[in-house]
């Protein structure tokens, strides 16, 4: 049986004729989560919710899976990345694509609730080629902010926008993100006033899109070449297009004859004057980057948008070197979409946040009624794959504050377990957090690595000496060598309870 | 256009030719969380959790959809009401039944976690026929505490009993829940002594864990004529099962010689010996009942097993009733198990906790390495559908404590949105959660209204003239009219967050 232990292939199976014949994985695109990843990404979702909170969000829950019907004609081109359920008989759904639908469709089911600031955190899903480590998962979390109702204008866009500020600074981000903002009704306008057609708005509203990765002389080949768009236009679109400021860019742009007479962008230009004002007294507009590339892709949206990008967001290679990236890749495709492109240097980690104002999706679902809405999605798998490449203090593993531990030896040595069990339950029963070896004669040494290896602070140690006279010894983990303490105190069995909690309360303001 | 509004049937897609054909729902056995019911349910998630973290444990999220092989086999007759996901193109997979063999693929994943306490709370997903009112749905919460690894034998046991008892009596249910402890060795044990054949114990054992919902009698008759046991082996095994105890029933049974003779059963006794003496020492005996009727239908259960039960957990009717209301049923049945039976009296709420000992399990995904377990699943549905029907006191709606209002009037009022707008900067700059209506001009009555509505404890009230003095009124909501500080104080401006900080606190340690 050595020589079978030796085999270079699959040892594991050939050991072990019960094993499954496939291979033990999270399907593809997704991924568990656990350890200190886990730990970091439960401190970005306490920021974040912290957050909303101070704003007055309340959260709503719904179900991972909705009719079918209720996500068709909402997402454009991308409605082929929708999963659907296997039809098993009975209704016919698919899994949520975002959280912005079911929370209209929330909406237009519950119509005594005409005003509400909501928050949802939770997973979506997207048949979509993955990049894992760049956090592009097919399964991945949203951390959604929506002001739902009619209210006097951008006074709740401006306070998304001082939302998506105190997240960022309180991720400890500030100076490293922009938030990209424009407008629907802005975009229109210079599309109506540069001769785009209608029925091409979307089409080159998307190619438009695509400034954050390719140059403008490929996007404008996009429009000219596959959306048939008049060369003319397409040019004129490039002369604004590519301009970004803030307030000031506004007054340039007002400047310009031929955008003030168009109607929709009057109505944009007044919207971006009122935000900025707003912005302006929430003390909210110094990551703000007024950027007429800004698109977006989704149908819903109709006045302003923004997106928050930071380094790393865009793709490391663009441009020509980008378009032959592609063809090569192309090559050697399996053709599936399936493969990883953690690798691909023409994948960035794209925009940390999105949203924007959308005010007639309700209506798609309630017919009559109206609810104009307001929102910001998180993408926190995205947010975390940078904060877990820049981290450098590694966090505890659980929560544990002491660990109970017995001391002694010879054959003698009862292992003092009950004497452990019921230390621990009195700890618990004063709500602190304990634990100790599940062993009935355990080591000390053993007890110590234990304790270390899940950064315990303090260790609370019997022995049977200590216990006779009352006492037990309480010790912090990790002293130095010459400090008084490095050996423990004896502390009152008794009253263990306040002993504890008056060191763990020390301990905790030190910190 | 008024005949239409007065039109009986559906209005609203008459109205409105843009509605969809639809009915806009969740699908079947699915609801929306929100409001007070979502306050209430992260209440019990707090609870739950609080115990989680006390005794170590540490959480791990593994995805909502696993591969359909993952799941294959694990669950018996149960394997029916998997949800499978369609076949798009790539792999296929299945929406996870339960949060255990999730996390057996994890250890079998990462070889290098042999000993963890792990928790999990998230949805998990079974076609079964719902019961919404009584929290039996289709997609539901599992809270999940599992202890992996190998220890010395019945100590993780024991804990785990302690953490039920910690999380019921933290919900407040101290007195009014029992936890059904079984072995499933001593089961074992029992039918081998009865004389059953070693392929009907599976089937023999989910009969007799039936006798929680139907009479001993339908048990037997179950047992003889569906699966073919002798009648007199049967009738030993009713001379069993029906024992309930705690350690005097465990006395009992070691002095039944036919008992103590076979091997399982030896073991069984053993188990249980070490259990009880265990739960002394944590405390954790007092809920506890030795059932030998409780067999848990999953198959990957070896040792000890147990289930929570409450008032309400058993159908109302039973035995002969309930049989003729399943035949009157059956008769009306539409026949895709689809339709509610919240109203149904032959159906309770069932257990609302429940797990055992299952070391088999991570050792049918990785062959040769097997991790030993034991854990707790709360049905967090349930609970909540328990304490939602005894609540009495409802929640506030959202977490604001501080309400930014203008007063004045007349033509001149300017509405002071820009001064609002400041001060709740300010605010949550200083970590405060506030809010302010989003109308340039609001009426102060509104104004008071929205506060009032949200349970908002302090509304501060901004006024030309005050400002010009460098003050604000600060108000507590709600006081009575005799109450000294019944109409407000003037704060200074300059220090408002200091001042609205330390009434905060007060109010704090008050309530």
């Amino acid at each position: 049986s050595s020589t079978r232990l030796q085999s270079p292939s699959n040892p594991v199976v050939k050991m072990a004729p019960k094993a499954p014949k496939f291979e033990i994985k999270t399907p593809k695109g997704t991924r568990d989560w656990s350890g200190s990843d886990m730990v970091l990404r439960e401190k970005i979702f306490k920021t974040i919710t912290d957050v909303f909170k101070r704003h007055g969000g309340v959260t709503i829950d719904t179900p991972v899976f909705e009719l079918k019907e209720i996500l068709a004609g909402k997402y454009g081109e991308d409605s082929k990345l929708i999963y659907d359920l296997a039809d098993q008989g009975g209704e016919i759904c698919s899994l949520r694509y975002d959280l912005t639908v079911p929370f209209a469709r929330y909406l237009a089911m519950n119509k005594d609730v005409t005003q509400i600031k909501r928050y949802h955190l939770a997973k979506v899903y997207r048949r979509d080629q993955p990049a894992v480590k760049k956090g592009r998962m097919r399964e991945f979390y949203q951390c959604d902010f929506d002001i739902a109702g009619v209210y006097d204008p951008m006074i709740p866009d401006a306070e998304i926008i001082r939302i998506i500020n105190e997240v960022f600074e309180g991720l400890g981000w500030k100076g490293n993100y922009t938030i990209k903002l424009n407008s629907r009704k802005i975009l229109d306008g210079i599309f109506q006033v540069c001769g785009v057609p209608d029925n091409l708005i979307r089409p080159v509203s998307s190619a438009v899109d695509k400034l954050d990765k390719m140059p403008w002389e490929d996007v404008r080949k996009e429009m000219v070449d596959e959306k048939r768009l008049a060369p003319e236009a397409a040019d004129k679109i490039g002369q604004y297009v590519l301009l970004k400021g803030k307030r000031d860019l506004l007054e340039k742009l007002k400047k310009d004859e031929a955008l003030t007479a168009n109607a929709s962008m009057q109505q944009g230009f007044a919207d971006m004057e009122l935000l900025f004002e707003y912005l302006d007294a929430f003390g909210a507009d110094h990551s703000v980057s007024f950027d007429l590339s800004l698109a977006r892709g989704l149908d819903y949206y109709t006045g302003i948008i923004y997106e928050v990008v930071t380094e790393g967001s865009a793709p490391k290679v663009s441009g020509a070197d980008a378009t032959a990236a592609k063809a090569k890749k192309k090559k050697g495709k399996s053709g599936d979409g399936d493969e990883d492109r953690s690798d691909d240097p023409t994948v960035g980690i794209g925009s940390v946040a999105a949203g924007g104002r959308y005010d007639n999706l309700v209506g798609m679902f309630s017919g009559k009624t109206q609810v104009p809405c307001v929102g910001i999605s998180f993408g926190i798998d995205r947010i975390f794959s940078i904060m877990r490449a820049n981290q450098v203090k590694k966090d505890r593993k659980n929560e544990v504050d002491v660990f109970v531990m017995a001391f002694g030896g010879g054959k003698d040595f009862t292992g003092l377990l009950k004497e452990r069990s019921q230390v621990c339950a009195r700890l618990w029963d004063a709500g602190i957090k304990a634990e100790f070896l599940y062993k009935v004669k355990p080591k000390l040494q053993n007890q110590f690595k234990a304790a270390e290896n899940n950064g315990v602070p303090f260790a609370l140690i019997l022995g049977e000496d200590e216990l006779a006279q009352g006492k037990v010894k309480i010790k912090e983990m990790g002293l130095p060598d010459d400090h008084a303490l490095k050996e423990g105190e004896l502390i009152s069995f008794e009253n263990l309870e306040q002993e504890v909690k008056a060191r763990l309360d020390q301990k905790k303001r030190l910190d």
